[in-house]
Order: structure tokens, then C-alpha cells, then sequence
């Protein structure tokens, strides 16, 4: 096979490949993290290469052509997921185009947890072997946990138990036990050492939170997230899903891999920042989406690639965490929490474990969006759950000028109601490079309330605005002139853009509607927001656009990350597990498109504002607002 | 470090070393299974060779002037294990310095077993998942259990997981499904297949034994044995196990390593000789001595190796194969037998465990001699054990021409009363080229018999016998002319080599007479011998030394490999496990070394045969055999 040879710019880097290459998997190859929402499936458009030298290439496909303005194409803009290379060549990459590593949201928690661990740090004094007393060493052991401790334990993990009659001799007998569940010694350590940490992990379709708990204080000693390196095989689950059950076993194995690495990554920093040993790491417990949950168990996803959507494994799981290959202590378990439904996985279960005190009267509605939206609605006693495809709008993709929440992301918009003067906010106070989640409620709520798009969601193109500009055969408005912009390209919201975030917010709504009219036409007391997402964006902006039904702006309340508080829990006080267990098995899950009125309640929903449901407290806000 | 070539004949090999390396460890890194008795240590001389190009070498030492001759060192012999070259140089390795691979003994087992064995497989034919029926997989599959098997299942292997979803769909929901003790599912399988076999392990200390069992018909369907790879480390216990202490963590990681690929090395062929596949054996039982055991398991062995000698483990263990390497189904489980005592191990344990139907009345005392010997003195309710140090001398070891059982061994002995003549037999109908255990008992009770050897183990210098020959201080006796050896060396049996089986037999005479005194001086009913030993030895040879106490001929029985059979039995038969871990914390476990008598006992059973306990039988027995 012949072997050509690409530059990248900017990155002063050469590599080599087979003629015929896929470029975007050669430069996946070459760890240059491209951007790519899609999975390369020539949708998002995201990674746009230029090839500078022109080496032989394939030919332009349709979805370039569909996806690339023309004058792009002409001086060598190609999707790196539709072009192959056949000649050497000098290849530039855009900023825009490569993942971004800086994310915002996944703060770290300042809570006190209730302590009652799976793991327990015991401490014995034990007599010397001797001719009257000949017990094997773990028979010892075992006795002084029962008779000092009353433990009966019975088991010990095998590679604990490899060089322990040293440990023991050495230290005189004198040492600290770590027993599992009251069932496993997990580990020795001297008598004056019994520190014990645990990592609580949120794996998010996009970001990861890791929260570093000591549980001897029961406080989070440290935190951080990363963004999921998944991203790069697909922007949401199901591009991830279609990916390995495309791919296969080999699928599967690089979507785990890169997980566990990234999550590795993540482990070392933290233990390094915060000055405790790998070794020390006792307990994890790791929530996540059906898939997230799946591919972190190295579990093959086809039960969710179909209807009706099941998941493989249910239930709560106990693994070692060598099995997973996850840097902590060697004998460390990994807990996972229950899954409700296909789609409303383990984070969703955390979710509720971190509000169920409140959830004692109601009925309450849940709202955790993220790259996919769960709700769920009801109190203690009875829950019911959904899962609704919101698609990535609020993530920045399938947004013309979408970006992530990062720097350079317009994150507020206001639009002058009289002279129609935008003016906004950007993350890192710099020049803006695009327009993240909550700048797009923004952006929309505001162009509604400033008469520029009516109920239906469409410009109203006889609005004399020198903003709202024609674009081809659709309308567009700019937030950003050229000359304000890191890009030096506009920065604009289009029909298209309204539509995409129409679509997601009706998913939500008629979600919600749905759950509550199966529960019994009750409308919340209170709308609980789960998720960064929640805690970013104005309330008020989304209540105007009709995100959420039958309430009051006062009674939505963001309660940041619950998915990660609920997993710190989990992971300081073992009783919150079973809990969890119980409660997982009790949500009714609603499978939406099987409900003959999902339809409806969607198109209905697509309005601004939501119609059936404009309270004269929104035209209040409306009116408010406008004047 | 300079690098020096050596010429290794016969093998026509090149080897490139470290000037300065030890001989004995250059040749093990070049795979040359040399064979070292004591391990390195200078004692037991097997690991001769000839330096024939005089490179520089190290000076001769202590320990070797005094185990070879002059002659042969000053024509270049030297202990390999003594001996560092710093020049290149030609070393001849002669065929007795060489590991034996073909072994006697550990014989197939032709038993139905009982059948209860720890893995079942359960058939299920399961509903598919529909919206109206959105069970996990899992779920639907321990629903299955529970409904159409009323088995309540809670676990899986993670590994058994990974492509479930996949296997379920593909079949249909058609399966067989494996589940270890009722409680964890190890496999799925198409539901025309429901093959399930188990291995059988006896790690003895010299020979590893292995039987494959069909767990649905309870037959043994292939067996094997090999040589323990670790013997290059040592051929003993005591000796492996100072090699441990002394190399550390090290140490351990080699001896478990070479036993693992050895044991792998058999499985694959008796995996290919019955057509049965690596996935299909889905439980192993293994047993061995403590030290076996602990090595095989990966326990550093430090307990072991001062008084008062316990075992780090001693309870019954399930482990996963996977995480001993072991080449089985990735899924399933090892369990290996529970220990007794320091030296007295889970063989022992499988040993009573195949003998606890006899055991009913009794007493009985059950002799198992290996390269340790361990006896067993009571009834099914009250066990006596302890552990005598037999040293090598039945295995060929200490013994100036002893060598194992295999190709070329003298065998059998006898002496004509009248002319001193000697028949003897040889394995393999061939030219001798050394005595293996069996045939030194013979030979020295013939000697015995013949009137050359008195009862205190000497020769009787003034006997007129060509073959009684003065070689230094001391005689021997010749058994083989240099005309009829394969060596072209003559075969004898010296003076201390009788001292050698006097001291071994002793062990056991004494070992078992202080059991027997310490269970209230009952004579044994019966005495059983197990272990290969036992099965090729000539009993009434045996019994004329005086190796076991207060039993007629007729009582001494002799069963072969039980600690085999009790390990296929616990195999088969998962109740086997329960009674064996609950008897093993029965027996009561002498240790001899600690009593005042033994002493006194041991000297007393120098004699030939045992003067306390001539009989009138033995006097007969005498008579007859002289006549």
C-alpha cells in the first residue's frame, strides 16, 4: 500500500498514511481532536479542513457541496469526514474546527455528606502466631475483626491477600483493615494511616465530572470534569450508538478505551492536585446515561440500537476496578447506579436520589437537559420518567454559528425593544466566536419579545431591521457585524437556528405535558432544573420561549449538577444505594412516541409561547418585558 | 558489562551472557532444564557439567571438591551452580545433569462420580421485549431463571455481559445460560449446547497431575500429568521456599509463573487431545501442599517460612481463573481445597476427602508419601495430622545413582539369599541408568534380608560378596556392572544411601507413632497409602524396613492418587467442598517438631526393621523370604 505524507498546520506536525485515507480518521489517528458532532456522517459540517497543497483528492461529495459555501470550496475547503487523500499534501485546520478542552459548569460542591461508606477502615491488634496458636494468618485476621469489631468477614480479594503475611509480620500485627461491605478485606494499611477516598463520576454524553470525596470528613476535597473524548465518535448517544453498532466489537472497544483513558486522565490530575495516592482511592460510583453507562461497562449497546429500547443491565452493578482498567486502588469497586428505561439511565436515577427530600408533597417536575433531556414527574410515592430527544441545539450544534460554552461564546443576548440594538456577553470577556446554549434562549426569547419573529417562530420580514438580512432564500439575523468578531465573520441566528431550538423545546414541553396528564392532569408545584444547562441559562427567557408547562417563573428552581451530587452521595452513604435500587424499580417509564398523543402535544408545543398554557402571569412578563 | 559466548553441547547452542553470571542461571535463561535438587544451594551435585574449553571461570569451591571427584575436576567438571565464567567457552551438559520429562504414575481415574457440580446449565426460551414488556435484558434473563428453574440469580460476569445483547438476539432468546452456584451467570451458550467440563488439579510438589471431567456425564474424559516446572528452583518445598524468601516479590512472580505456563502447557493439550474447547471448561478444583498451593495462588509464602509455620490462607478459596491466567473459560472459577496446617495441605485434605467414606470405624492411618509425607491417623469423627520431612531420598534424590521414575529407573530389586545375586527390573526394558524410589526400598530390604546390610543400616564389612565393594571410608553395594548400565558406570546403593532411606522411613515411623500415642494408642485398622509413591513401592518391602507401625501385611492398602480423586470429586460435586472445609477445621494438626517424644521415636525407628514392633508376623514374613 502506498504511503503518502500530510503537514498540518498550524501544527508544524507531519504524518504519514495510507493513499486513500479517510482524513478525518488519519488525523483522529495523529491525536489532532477534530471536531465532528456527527460522526462523521457529513451533517454537522464541524470539521472543515483546507487543503492548502493540493494533493490529489477524492471527489466533492453532495454534502459538501450542501454544507460548504462555494468560494470555500474553490480555495480548498473540504468536511475531513468525506475526503481522501491520494497525493502528499499540506493540510490547514481551523481553530473552529478542533474539540474544545476549556468547558465551563460541573462546579465543585461544598456540601457536608452523610457518612456510612461501603468501605470501612478497621483497626486490630492482633497476638502473635505461636505453637498454641497456629491459625492461618487471614484466620487471625478474620477473628480480630469479629471479636474487637463484630464483622464476620469472609472473603478477601486475592491480589490484597498476594503479600499481606509480610505486611502483617512487618508491622507487628498492629495494622488497619479495609473491609467492603462488611463482606471483603480490600486492603492493609499501617495503623496510623487510615485515609480512604472515594471518586464519585458523572459521565455526561458531553462532560464528565469527577468529584474526589474524603470519606472520613465526608467532603468533596476536589473536582473536575473534562470533556467526554467520546465526542469525537459522535456529538449525541445515538450517533455514538449507531457508531458501534456500525463498527461492532471493535466499536465498542475503542468508544470504552477512550472513555477509561479520558477518566484515567482525569483520576491523575485530581490525585495529583489534591496529594492523595491512587492507592487510597477505596470506592467509586458512577452514574450516567444508558450509553455512557454501557460503554463505560463495556456492555455492547444493541439492546438500545431498536425498539422498544431496552437496556442490557438494569440493575445496580458491583465491579472490581481493575476489571475496568480504572486507575484507583486495585481491589477498589466501582459501583454503578440502576437505570430506569433505555433512555432515562443511571444519571437520571442520581438525579432523584439528590431531590428526594423535597419530593414529598407535589407533584414535581424534573428537567435535566442535556445533550439528551430526561423528566420526570411526580413525588416520593409514585414517579413517573421520559426521555425526549431534545437534539444538540442547546449544546451549540446544529446551530449555524453554535458553539459550546466556552470562550469566545456569546452566553447573553438583549435586544433593544425600540432600537432593535443588540447587545451581549461573552464568555472570557473577549471578542465572540460563536453563540453557546443559553445565548440562543436568549437570542430567540428576545427576537420574540422584540416583534422580530412571531408566534410561529418565523422573522417577520417586513420589520424594518437592518439586522434581519436576507440570506438565499431564508432570513437571518445578525447578533455580531463582522467587525466585532474573533471570526471576522458575522455572528448570526437563522430561520434554521429557530426551528432547531423550537424542536427541542417542544420535546421538552410535550414531555412533560404527557407525563402529567398520565399522572392525573396535576400541575407541578415546583419545576426542578437539573443539569449545567439549567443553571446557565434565564429562566425567564425560557419560560418565555414555553420550555416548561403550568408554572409559575417563581417556582422553577436550578439546582445545578444533581446528576453528581446524587453520585457523591451514593458514594459517601451506601444505604442511598439500595435506596436507589427501590426507587428505580418503582418509576414508571413512558415511552413518548409510543403515546398516541405525543404528536399533538409536540406541534402544539413548537409555539412561542407555549399557546394553550400563556397564563396571564406570562403576559405580564411579556409586557413587562417589552416596555 | 562485557558480553561472553558460550558453546553449549550437545544442544548446539550459542549462548551470549553477562561475563561473571553464574552457569546454572545462564543455562535456565537459555531454557536448558538442568536439574537442580537443592536448588542452587551446592548440596545435592545434579547439576554437573564439563567446562571443555577452558574459559576463565571462577575457582573451585568447597562444596564442589567435596561432590566431585578429583579426577572429574581436574578434566573440567564443575557444578553449575557454583561455577561464573568471565571468558567465552564450550560446556558439554551430560544427560543425567538433565530434568527427566517422562514421569510414572498419576494415573487416569476410571470412577462415575457423583454429580452436583457447582456450575448448571439452565435452558430457557424467553419472550421478547416489546413496548408493552420493556424488562432489561438481564432482567428477562434472571426472570427466566426464577420462573421456568426457580433459581433467584443476582450477578454477572462482567466479561459474560460484554456481547450478551448480541448472542440473545441472534438466538432468538433461545439459550442455554450457565450459572456458577446458583447465584452468578458465567455463560450463555446456542441451546443445542450444554457441554460442560471441569479440570482437576493435584499440584504435587514433583508432579502435577490433571484430570478432565465431563460435568454432565461425571466422567473423567482425559487426564495428563507433567513434571512441576518448578523443580529447576528447587526439588523441594523447604528449598523452593527459601528461594522465595530470599528473592522477594520476585521469587514469587517466577514460581507462580512457571507453575501457571506449565499448567497451561496441559491444559492446551489435553483440550486438543479431547476436542473439547478452552470455553467449555467452565470450574477447576486444584489442590496441592501449602506451599504448592500459596505459590499457585500468588500468596508470598513468608508465613511458611518460620516457625510456628501457618498458612496465610487456609479456608477453601474461589478466585476467577482469568485472574491466575489460567487458560479455561475467561468466566469461570477456581476453587481451591482448604489447608490443615502449615505442611499439611488441601492434597491432604482431598486425600481424606476420597477416604472419608472408609473412614467410618477405624482407626486408620493414612500414609501419603511425595516428595513430603504427610499421615493421617483417626476416624471419620476425630482426625489427628501431621507432616513428616521425608526429604527426597523416595524420589531419587540423595541417592548417588537415584533418579525419578521414569525411563531407564531401576524399578524392582531382588537379591538371591543364596549366591548374592541381583535381578532387577528396569521401566522401559532398557539399560539402566540409575534407582528410582521403588527400587530402593527393594534393594535395601534385600540387603537386609541377604545378610549384607545389619539392622542398624550398616553393611557387614566381612560378608564375602564380589559386589560389596570398600570405595573411600565407607562401602557399597554394586546393583549393575559397568558392562550392563547405559552410563557405562556402575549402579550402586551406598552406604549412604541407606542412610538416607533409614532417615525417611524413620520420619514417617515416628511421625506416625506419635499420632497413635497422642489418639490413645489404638492400633491402625487399616493403613492406606496414597500418592503414586505409595502405588509402586513393594509393600511388604516397605513393611520389612519397618516404615509403618503395628500393622499386619494384609491391612496396608494402597489406593494411588488420592488427593486426584478427592479433587475430581469436589469437582463433580460441589457438597464435597462444604464437607471438606468443614472436616479440614476438624483435623487436629500435630506438629511433631514440638513434642517431647519425637526425638526418641525417630532414633528408635532407624532400625531394620522397627525393633519395638517385630511381630510374629514380620518373623515369619523374615523367615519365608529367606528361605
Amino acid at each position: 500500500m502506498k504511503k503518502i505524507t500530510i503537514n498540518l498546520f498550524p501544527f508544524g506536525k507531519k504524518i504519514h498514511i495510507k493513499s486513500g485515507s479517510n482524513l478525518l480518521e488519519a488525523l483522529r489517528g495523529a491525536n489532532i481532536p477534530i471536531a465532528s458532532y456527527c460522526g462523521g456522517q457529513g451533517i454537522c459540517g464541524k470539521c472543515k479542513v483546507r487543503i492548502l497543497e493540493n494533493g490529489r483528492t477524492s471527489k466533492i461529495t453532495e454534502e459538501e457541496e450542501r454544507l460548504i459555501p462555494e468560494k470555500e470550496l474553490k480555495s480548498g475547503h473540504r468536511l475531513s469526514c468525506k475526503v481522501s487523500l491520494f497525493k502528499d499534501a499540506s493540510i490547514f485546520v481551523p481553530l473552529e474546527s478542533l474539540q474544545q478542552e476549556t468547558i465551563k459548569g460541573k462546579e465543585t460542591l461544598e456540601v457536608k455528606l452523610p457518612l456510612f461508606p461501603a468501605v470501612k477502615c478497621y483497626k486490630l491488634s492482633l497476638p502473635l502466631p505461636s505453637l498454641d496458636d497456629m491459625r492461618s494468618d487471614l484466620e487471625r485476621v478474620n477473628d480480630g475483626l469479629k471479636f474487637f469489631h463484630g464483622v464476620a468477614v469472609n472473603s478477601i480479594d486475592p491480589l490484597c491477600m498476594s503479600y499481606a503475611s509480610k505486611f502483617l509480620r512487618e508491622k507487628g500485627w498492629n495494622v488497619n483493615v479495609y473491609v467492603w461491605m462488611d463482606k471483603e478485606i480490600i486492603g492493609f494499611k499501617p495503623k496510623d494511616n487510615d485515609e480512604m477516598y472515594g471518586l464519585a463520576i458523572d459521565i455526561g454524553t458531553t462532560t464528565i465530572g469527577m468529584y474526589m470525596v474524603d470519606l472520613k470528613q465526608g467532603e468533596v476535597v476536589t473536582s473536575g470534569s473534562i470533556l467526554n473524548p467520546q465526542v469525537k465518535f459522535g456529538e449525541d448517544v445515538i450517533t455514538r450508538l449507531n457508531y458501534i453498532l456500525k463498527k461492532g466489537k471493535k466499536g465498542l472497544r475503542e468508544l470504552n478505551k477512550v472513555l477509561i483513558d479520558g477518566l484515567n486522565g482525569l483520576i491523575r490530575k485530581l490525585t495529583s492536585e489534591s496529594n492523595v495516592s491512587r492507592d487510597e482511592i477505596l470506592d467509586v460510583v458512577a452514574v450516567g446515561n444508558t450509553v455512557m453507562h454501557h460503554t463505560f461497562l463495556n456492555i455492547y449497546p444493541l439492546s438500545l440500537g431498536s425498539s422498544p429500547f431496552v437496556p442490557h443491565l438494569a440493575n445496580s452493578f458491583y465491579i472490581k476496578a481493575r476489571e475496568l482498567g480504572l486507575e484507583v486502588a486495585k481491589t477498589a469497586y466501582v459501583h454503578t447506579l440502576p437505570i430506569e428505561a433505555g433512555f432515562v439511565g443511571a444519571d437520571n436515577v442520581a438525579v432523584i436520589l439528590s431531590l428526594l427530600p423535597h419530593l414529598v408533597n407535589g407533584p414535581y417536575l424534573i428537567v435535566d437537559i442535556g445533550t439528551n433531556g430526561e423528566i420526570v414527574f411526580g413525588n416520593i410515592n409514585r414517579l413517573l420518567s421520559a426521555s425526549c430527544a431534545t437534539g444538540p441545539a442547546f449544546e451549540g450544534a446544529n446551530i449555524k454559528h453554535g458553539m459550546r460554552a466556552h470562550l469566545g461564546a456569546i452566553e447573553k443576548v438583549k435586544i433593544d425593544k425600540k432600537t432593535l440594538d443588540v447587545t451581549y456577553k461573552v464568555i472570557g470577556n473577549m471578542k465572540p466566536r460563536g453563540i453557546c446554549g443559553s445565548g440562543i434562549i436568549d437570542a430567540i426569547s428576545e427576537l420574540f419579545t422584540s416583534g422580530l419573529v412571531d408566534s410561529s417562530g418565523r422573522f417577520i420580514e417586513n420589520k424594518s431591521c437592518e439586522r434581519l438580512k436576507k440570506n438565499g432564500d431564508s432570513y437571518e439575523f445578525v447578533l455580531a457585524w463582522s467587525n466585532e468578531t474573533a471570526t471576522k465573520k458575522e455572528i448570526t441566528i437563522t430561520q434554521r437556528d429557530i426551528r432547531s431550538v423550537q424542536l427541542a423545546k417542544a420535546a421538552i414541553y410535550a414531555g412533560s405535558k404527557i407525563l402529567i396528564n398520565r399522572y392525573g392532569d396535576k400541575k407541578p408545584e415546583t419545576i426542578y432544573l437539573a443539569g449545567s444547562f439549567g443553571s446557565h441559562i434565564n429562566i425567564k427567557n425560557a419560560y418565555i420561549l414555553g420550555m416548561f408547562p403550568f408554572s409559575g417563573l417563581n417556582n422553577i428552581i436550578s439546582k445545578g449538577n444533581l446528576a453528581g451530587i446524587g453520585a457523591c452521595l451514593a458514594l459517601a452513604d451506601r444505604k442511598k444505594r439500595e435506596e436507589a435500587e427501590e426507587f428505580a424499580k418503582k418509576v414508571k417509564y413512558v415511552e413518548l412516541s409510543a403515546t398516541s398523543e405525543f404528536q399533538k402535544e409536540f406541534l402544539d408545543a413548537l409555539y412561542i409561547p407555549h399557546r394553550c398554557d400563556s397564563s396571564e402571569e406570562l403576559e405580564k412578563i411579556l409586557k413587562e418585558d417589552i416596555s
